[in-house]
């Protein structure tokens, strides 16, 4: 049996000096906690000896798995496969089943084997060699003191697949420790501050063994809830009363719970009850579909949008009247209805969406500030139209006013609420 | 004068539960290395005082400069600013100029300030205030046996404000350090190993001072180069000379260098000759509009998209005929260019690109597998349309497909390729 306290190590300048994001930590924590492993640190270090070597050593006073990523691709800027030498002694030794595993990758792409790649397939004799079918660089799992210690490269697509086929199956079998459960309830539309005042007396009269974090990002703010022990059904069953107290204050503004997203929901409820949509992007340029379509199947409810970030594809694809935009202005309530209203017909769908404001920086005026925008909504029973007023950010507006569109199609698709 | 070894410290369980990616680390370590501020460690911890203590006590052992996010939010859940009491001494006081901005940012939502915002202008005495004009928590300076701490909101949007306003001009004036120059080149359509072996041999000629990097990501490959001294001038012109052979050898697959995209290296060329684009996207579902409107300033040139998801869409707002999808498939040459042709007449645009293909994970056939993409491109000269073999993975595939489709407009129109 090991014990639970995990450690995330990723080694690589690139992500030192900014040049990429570590998505990978966020990724892996949230797979270890689902089988009651506790990240307890994350650290960053430098393609360099020493740092490298301090790191490993330091790891094991906290941690009883330390899981390493990145430090292992195709090129010379890697050090990584010495320093673990170095540290777990042996010798390099050439693995046959792993460059097996390097010559299918390749000619599945009708590509060599490079020197650089056969390289790859040299692994410590001191470690059990995890073939990594996704890439070239194999992960390795080494055992030191009491520790486990297991070594993968930094893609993404292949980290995932080391740790979900072969890393996480291992680790569960070894471990026999107290589960960690949570509940996350996801809510749109609502700043933290806000909610926070709703909640406050829930909030208070939470249990000792049952925390509380809010998790903001733009447009969205998460409360998640987590109890630790193990009686895992006792600890669902605790949260799951609570939750109900949290339920009857803010139950309308929760539009979904953990991983979902609000593009999945809409979906699950579209494609059930056999129901189509269509959007036209004004300032969100395109993202309200980029989300719609990032999830797999979305082409069995969503027809498609039109992006028309000019005036003259407003009224050319959408249909909308040019005397309702040069009457009423493009960022107004009567175009975001006509644009909503247009997209429904023009694409044939039950129900549309529209968007139109100033994402910005830029474009404001006195009236009509950066930040502004109309989100309109149209069905067979009828139109309406919304006004946010957002921040300064374009970024920040982009997904808020995607997010807010999607969310307002959820209360007037799923919860029913009345068009006024 | 202080020294230039940072480290960050990021604070909040929802980074180790892998709630939340953490974005901040980048961000924050690409402007320190510009000022030539090194990063040697990126440290994430939970929410807990004995390891947030440690944290702060290891830190001045590696660096000079430790930069705090996170845990300063409104809610009940953090308790970072306790720590920073306890390890810097001092004791809470109220800070009037903080409380005013927060007035000032209520009153300009409307809103009313709540006592737990309230709360967030309590701040130890053994600190410097840094004024927080995007936000309720202020940023806070202590400076302790030679070593600088600052304490910021982990909130991006207000962290970078902070930073970039208060914190990076201070340490800046206070450092006097040798610079590090770094040279991105950006590649788009090559693969790392590929790219490693034409290079070779110019990179096994870099001098041992020139420290060269890969950085993939999905459909990319960046190049980095590096040098550290004093003299910035020399700094600079040594990389000049290094680049000059890199582009000799792939200067065609270069695309931009730094922080540059493919979105705005074609908006700038398509303002500057007043060009203009539409787009037609099929699997990638509005992300090439997505990323091209995420650029401010792009209405001047793109007008906008189609996401035809379904055929219907392809026929009614494009124009493709419908035997040239019931002849050759969606997921062909022929509609791929009868899309791009649409686009650019309906839209009337100079320029239109158009994709067709299978994102997956689902939907492929043994003729045409999951990651098979055409990019149509459409000119007043003529069209044209090209196939690619991608993975099986969704999100990636509509990344790399949206990339090749911005790279094969770039190679098009700025770099005038011939049309087949």
């Amino acid at each position: 049996m090991i014990n639970n306290r995990v450690e995330l190590i990723t080694i690589g300048d690139e992500i030192l000096i900014g040049q990429i994001v570590d998505t990978n930590s966020a990724w892996m924590a949230t797979e270890l906690n689902q089988c009651g492993l506790k990240v307890v640190q994350i650290t960053s270090v430098s393609d360099s000896r020493n740092v490298i070597l301090t790191a490993l050593r330091d790891a094991a006073q906290r941690a009883d798995i330390v899981l390493i990523t990145g430090g292992l691709g195709p090129t010379k800027d890697d050090i990584t496969k010495a320093c673990l030498l170095e540290f777990f002694g042996g010798e390099m030794v050439f693995n046959e089943d792993q460059y097996t595993q390097v010559e299918k990758l390749f000619s599945s792409f009708g590509r060599e084997v490079t020197p650089i790649n056969r390289k790859q397939a040299e692994i410590p004799s001191t470690c059990k060699v995890l073939i990594n079918e996704r890439g070239t660089a194999p992960g390795m799992w080494f055992e030191k003191e009491n520790t486990v210690y297991v070594s993968m490269p930094g893609v993404p697509y292949e980290m995932k697949w080391i740790m979900a086929e072969l890393v996480i199956p291992e680790l569960k079998k070894r471990s026999g420790l107290p589960s960690i459960v949570h509940r996350t309830f996801l809510t749109q539309g609502i700043g933290e501050s806000l909610l926070a005042s709703w909640i406050e007396s829930w909030e208070d009269a939470l249990p000792e063994h049952v925390q509380l974090a809010y998790l903001p990002s733009p447009g969205l703010v998460r409360l998640r809830l987590s109890t630790t022990g193990r009686d895992e059904a006792a600890l669902h069953e605790e949260l799951n009363n609570q939750a109900k107290g949290l339920y009857t204050i803010i139950g309308k503004h929760i539009y979904g719970e953990g991983e979902q997203s609000l593009p999945e929901i809409i979906q699950d409820y579209f494609i059930d009850k056999k129901l189509s949509l269509s959007v036209a992007e004004s300032c969100t340029g395109g993202n309200i579909a980029h989300m719609i379509t990032g999830i797999a199947g979305s082409s069995a409810y969503f027809k498609g949008g039109v992006v028309c970030y000019s005036e003259e594809l407003k009224i050319n694809l959408l249909g909308v009247p040019p005397d309702v935009i040069a009457m009423h202005g493009v960022v107004s309530e009567a175009t975001a209805i006509a644009m909503a209203d247009g997209a429904r017909k023009t694409m044939n769908t039950d129900y549309a969406l529209s968007v139109t404001g100033i994402a910005g920086p830029d474009g404001g005026t006195e009236e009509i500030p950066v930040g502004t925008v109309w989100i309109g909504f149209a069905s067979a029973e009828g139109c309406m139209a919304k006004m946010f007023r957002l921040s300064t950010n374009r970024e920040r507006n982009i997904t808020t006013a995607s997010l807010s569109a999607l969310n307002l199609l959820r209360r007037k698709v799923i919860l029913g609420e009345a068009l006024t």
